[in-house]
């Protein structure tokens, strides 16, 4: 006897480790194939569920699905699409509807951030409305680090560890030639809203004077003076300076910098205009030679340099996720709960949809020092767990071996739908 | 009994590896401590000689030694430091002379690239000139790959295994979410004059139609019309497009690009501009969104993910500069030697100088493909023993651990010299 099928969706930016949790997620369905049937996975996320191109992960084999643990990016595909509400999007509903009972889906796992879960929330209360039975649950993921209610989000324990090695190794390089050369770096890090991985980049200065020197976090108001102020010393003692910048930064009125940059206001800067903005005024005012560096999707995607502890965590939700929803539990997310510091310890939780959905979670004012250029030690603790742990991928002819799935879609049994 | 002591340089841009030459160097140095005495070397490069400040290396545990291995950067800081004509500059070379002198200094090691040779070259000949004798040899060391005369430059191999996975890591990502987002991703690599690390990105592509689609060499004119006519076929074809592009890109007319940027002809561009302008034309042009990375110092100190193949060399070189110099050879640039493509084997040997003084090693047009846009199987040949083998560091708090050095300063013999 074999129970319903479930339908897996990747959902929003990808992760170096979101496949971790696809492979434990698959992984464990084969194990329990006496109560739950195939998984299948949305071709880029829920356009492809609307669609009906199901992706049936029964055609992979167990190796490669073993191997999944392995590839950043979304094996699947990922998209961000947002479900409107029933009274004006019932069509979609119904085309849903007709999709999960045209291939016998009783589960639902939506793997993504904070938006994701509020399209979850969405769609699991509708299709109750509607009368069809579905076992919805969250699974986080997010570089960003800015999900309410869990420990951490799969994804940005391995960005935080990317991020704080790039700048120690390149602090390296900038302080050995400093003398006659670049005497200020930049590495503009991802975090539109939240500060967490400039924050993770300060993980690279464990002594008094250390790179990176200095992190500026949207948290805190940009403050040119203040900045250079900063800069002069640093350089005058240390001989160079790093500094780490969120390109979410803000000025004093809480405008996205650069301003006047010409824009519109509803448009976000390009990836480096910030860090880019920030080594010109240094050099302008202070003359000193800069550099930029601008990992944009390197960051989010190094699965060669990813944190033991995160690629673990993404692995386990995926395992729990299909426990879980065996075991009966609906419409929550799953979460880290942190259980200790110093050695780690977590376990995994699960909290309703609507406590996490389209909250975002942003610094806690006491994780950022009291000048605003750096990281506490309370920061500190909470962060070095996340980055601990290597898990290196395969190589092969000198690279990292990434699995290459089959993709195989099941055949359609319902007629084209316009998206 | 104790011969005379050694001076080492590093000269020029920094590389993960050449602290790994430095280790190699010492360690076989303290080995034959019969033969050769102290190994100094000239904090931040040859202006640390000028100056006399000389970092005492034997002050430095063998443990400590051999970890440089592993650290990235210029341990001893390095510099860009030309030496001018006797004519015009007897007082500096007198200066030299009075520093190797109060030093007891017989055997000088620089480890550069083609523009240091030519300053070793230099030093060589006036000093013979001027009566000290000076076993003067050279050590290559190069990320860009341009050096003439030996087989490939140790800090290359690393380079280019850190940007070929990160072409690979990033264009999965990319093309997991392009259906509905970024199409085009673009990632700039350095070399100002030769496209040696923008085809090493070409590596990540072993199969037809796998990322980078496109590769953009200084070495090929630039070509806007061929350009959008290659992105709009690969977006069509693959949903995505991922190119590599050298910073010293030129257009029809050799001038470097972005033409008519408001910089002055001789200042070259910012880091990023290129892969900007590429960026910049094919949105406004296709109308595509694109994400654009800048590794800058990232990719040159990613010690993290150096070869193994690199590491090995870097490291023998430095222990084949004391066994040449010992052995009596002098006023040349230590060299390698390719014996087998694959399994790949290779040996040290020597060139004279002035065969790789100042001569710039740009890629043979038989490792461009005829479009232009792509490495030739030669190429990859070539290429690929180059990033063979992984040699990570050791890691502590989940991060790489780098050696911190003692650096200390022997004691000036010699009064105060005006830079």
């Amino acid at each position: 006897m074999t129970g319903r099928n479930a339908l897996y969706v990747q959902s929003g930016g990808v992760t170096a480790v979101i496949n971790a949790t696809a492979c434990g997620l698959i992984q464990e369905a084969r194990r329990c194939h006496e109560q739950i049937g195939t998984v299948y996975a949305g071709r880029d996320g829920l356009l492809g569920v609307l669609s009906e191109d199901l992706i049936d992960t029964s055609q992979e084999t167990d190796e490669d699905i073993a191997r999944l643990r392995y590839a950043p990016g979304g094996a699947f595909g990922a998209s961000r699409y947002g479900l409107g509400a029933l009274a004006t999007h019932r069509v979609q509903y119904e085309r849903l509807i007709d999709v999960l009972q045209a291939h016998d889906i009783g589960y639902f796992f939506m793997n993504g951030g904070d938006g994701s879960m509020g399209a979850l929330q969405q769609l699991s209360s509708v299709l109750a409305e509607l009368g069809y039975p579905l076992v919805c649950l969250g699974i986080p993921k997010t570089v960003d680090n800015d999900l309410a209610q869990t420990d951490t989000c799969p994804g940005f324990g391995s960005v935080a560890k990317y991020v704080a090695t790039s700048m120690r190794e390149a602090s390296l390089d900038v302080a050995s030639m400093a003398r006659t050369s670049t005497r200020v770096f930049i590495l503009e890090a991802m975090g539109r809203h939240a500060g967490w991985i400039a924050a993770a980049c300060g993980l690279a200065a464990e002594r008094e004077g250390e790179p990176p020197h200095i992190l500026l976090f949207p948290e805190v108001p940009f403050d040119h003076e203040r900045l250079l102020t900063r800069v002069e010393a640093c350089v005058r003692r240390h001989g160079y300076c790093a500094i780490a910048v969120a390109e979410g930064l803000c000025d004093q009125q809480g405008c996205a910098l650069p301003s006047g940059g010409g824009l519109a206001p509803d448009q976000p800067n390009p990836p480096g205009s910030v860090g880019r903005f920030v080594g010109e005024l240094i050099k302008s005012r202070l003359g000193y030679k800069y550099h930029l560096a601008l990992a944009d999707y390197l960051q989010r995607s190094a699965r060669h340099l990813a944190s033991g502890t995160d690629v673990a965590q993404a692995h386990a939700l995926g395992v729990a996720a299909v426990q879980w929803a065996l075991a009966g539990q609906r419409d929550v997310m799953l979460c880290l709960n942190r259980l200790a510091d110093q050695p780690y310890r977590w376990d995994i939780g699960a909290v309703a949809l609507d406590k996490v959905a389209n909250v975002a979670h942003r610094m806690p004012a006491a994780f950022i020092a009291d000048d605003g250029f750096h990281i506490t030690e309370a920061c500190r603790r909470y962060l070095l767990p996340l980055i601990e742990g290597e898990d290196p991928p395969p190589y092969r002819n000198g690279l990292p071996d990434y699995v290459h799935l089959r993709l195989q879609l099941v055949a359609k049994r319902l007629r084209f739908y316009a998206l």
